[in-house]
């Protein structure tokens, strides 16, 4: 098991440090359940997939080590609630707890979730790769790529694989305020992969929408409602009507996993709300900075919900769905 | 002569130093038009009405200390240009050299210059607490108080009006991204002031407009066409798109003096584009980050233009104008 966010082998699963990059590469060993719980508290990992694929794999070297039935289902527990929007952890840590508990089982459901998640952004990565044009000046929102994934990401997957296939295009990277997913891990990810792209304050996408400096537009998501509403990271939603406003596509690539079928719509959405000093300043591995008083009252939303009539395409892996194929209820059919 | 951000006694021409703010208060000599103008330069004074009074006194002062008319002059024009999209600084500065050169008449007009924008700030000020009301929400971006002008401000100032005339409202703070005079400067005014505010980075707007919870903006402006369209800190029309699809009133406040009449619309406004590194991370006085790879390419305008379809109302020290009164050449007859 490799990627270019985890590494699995000889029974120590270890990530790569996303607070660290892009400066520096270090890997941090999350073998153990407490490792893993606090990597995921302190966004060590990140990303939808990425988190619930690293889970799993922690949780079936667990049940190897000679654990308890017990001792693994408060593991489970456990990880289960350290990130409570992302509904691809809950499913892979629930489909491990439903099976009969044999460690051997269990470790081999593990390594399946990890390999479907490569297959899953591969599909996906085809799929959205067909609405990229030559020429497209695509924008994009926080990090959903190999970071985010274990394979070539969602939204970053799809801009990727357009890139293969010779398309000629340029990636403008919103930096994603307040924890810069996108100014130092897509802006990372894209000097790796030779894409071009132009960094940006969240704040200015706009101007270059009314410059014709932008025609398309793809985001990730962390849970997609049954009527198409979708939770993604906080500044989306705002993305969506600018795109609205301007009359640009705007596309969300996710897997069917992302899919919520308990949920109907985005209001069912539970909105995490994060630490106050996240936005009084910053916090990287360069060096934390306070600037605003610390007394500022904040309001730090990890998320939003975009509706689902902003969003032009939905690119799932099973293939692409427009508003009429929502309304038609082509999400229902699919969990 | 004294403001909260301005001090000039007995020759000596003091700055309050934008950039130490919130969390240092170090007044800085201004004195000699070289300083004043690096402190234009690096943003130590900034905000357009502020940067046209310190100038003003700045050269009224250089023509009192027995200098030539040629050596004002070349002062006089280096001062000009320090900051190219402040019309207020350019007109301060051509009236001063309009002028017969008389070093106490200069000097006086000075002074005059710095008068009048603390009573074009309290008849704005005046003219705009008639549209808010108990109750409202508010945001806000950039600064726009007695941080960016010699007297109350511009949109804060009609803030702080309708806070002392007993309304009961909340401010939201855009944090301003990239030079954050919102996370540092409006929230430090706002703390002294004692008026509730809540702080956010400038992407959650949005999802609090779609919640309900935001029921007014108002921003100033660095310079105004004749046809109303108008520019200020980057971001700001992102917002007005936001207010517009969640039909939310957008105000801007600005003295007359911020249209300018050769300027027929913003297509016009030219747009500073400023470093590289201050969207690769920050630069305050609690230590530089920089978070992106040093290689990105990276987009940084200043400014950015909100066309008057956009505005709600335009609110002036002459009155409050709406868009039918700019359509009828309201802005026209005030230049």
């Amino acid at each position: 098991v490799s990627s270019i966010a985890i590494r699995f082998e000889n029974g120590k699963l270890e990530l790569l440090d996303q607070q660290q990059l892009p400066h520096q590469e270090i890997w941090v060993d999350a073998t153990h359940p407490d490792n893993m719980e606090s990597c995921i508290k302190q966004l060590k990992v990140r990303g939808a997939p990425l988190i619930g694929v690293a889970a799993a794999l922690c949780l079936g070297e667990w049940a190897r080590s000679g654990v308890s039935e017990d001792e693994f289902k408060v593991a489970a527990q456990k990880l289960r609630k350290s990130r409570p929007t992302a509904v691809n952890l809950m499913l892979a840590i629930d489909r491990l707890t439903a099976m009969e508990f044999d460690a051997e089982k269990v470790f081999l459901e593990a390594q399946k979730i990890y390999e479907e998640d490569q297959q899953l952004c591969d599909r996906i990565a085809e799929n959205g790769s067909k609405l990229i044009e030559d020429g497209d000046n695509i924008i994009t929102h926080c990090n959903t790529g190999g970071l985010a994934t274990a394979g070539v990401g969602t939204a970053l997957g799809v801009i990727r694989k357009a890139w293969e296939q010779g398309k000629r295009i340029h990636v403008c990277v919103d930096e994603t305020r307040p924890l810069l997913q996108g100014g130092r891990l897509t802006t990372w990810e894209l000097e790796k992969l030779g894409i071009p792209y132009t960094l940006i304050c969240d704040n200015m996408a706009a101007s270059l929408m009314a410059a014709g400096k932008i025609n398309k537009a793809i985001v990730g998501s962390d849970r997609i409602a049954l009527n198409g509403d979708f939770a993604n990271k906080i500044g989306t939603y705002g993305l969506a009507v600018h795109c609205y406003y301007h009359r640009i596509p705007f596309f969300v690539a996710a897997p069917v996993t992302t899919i919520d079928g308990e949920c109907e719509s985005g209001q069912q959405i539970p909105i995490e709300e994060r630490n106050d000093f996240e936005v009084r300043g910053v916090k990287t591995f360069a060096g934390d900075v306070e600037w605003a008083p610390s007394e500022s009252e904040v309001y730090n939303p990890a998320f939003d919900v975009t509706p689902s009539e902003l969003v032009s395409q939905w690119i799932l892996d099973t293939g692409n769905y427009s508003l009429v194929d929502i309304r038609e209820n082509a999400l229902k059919e699919l969990v």
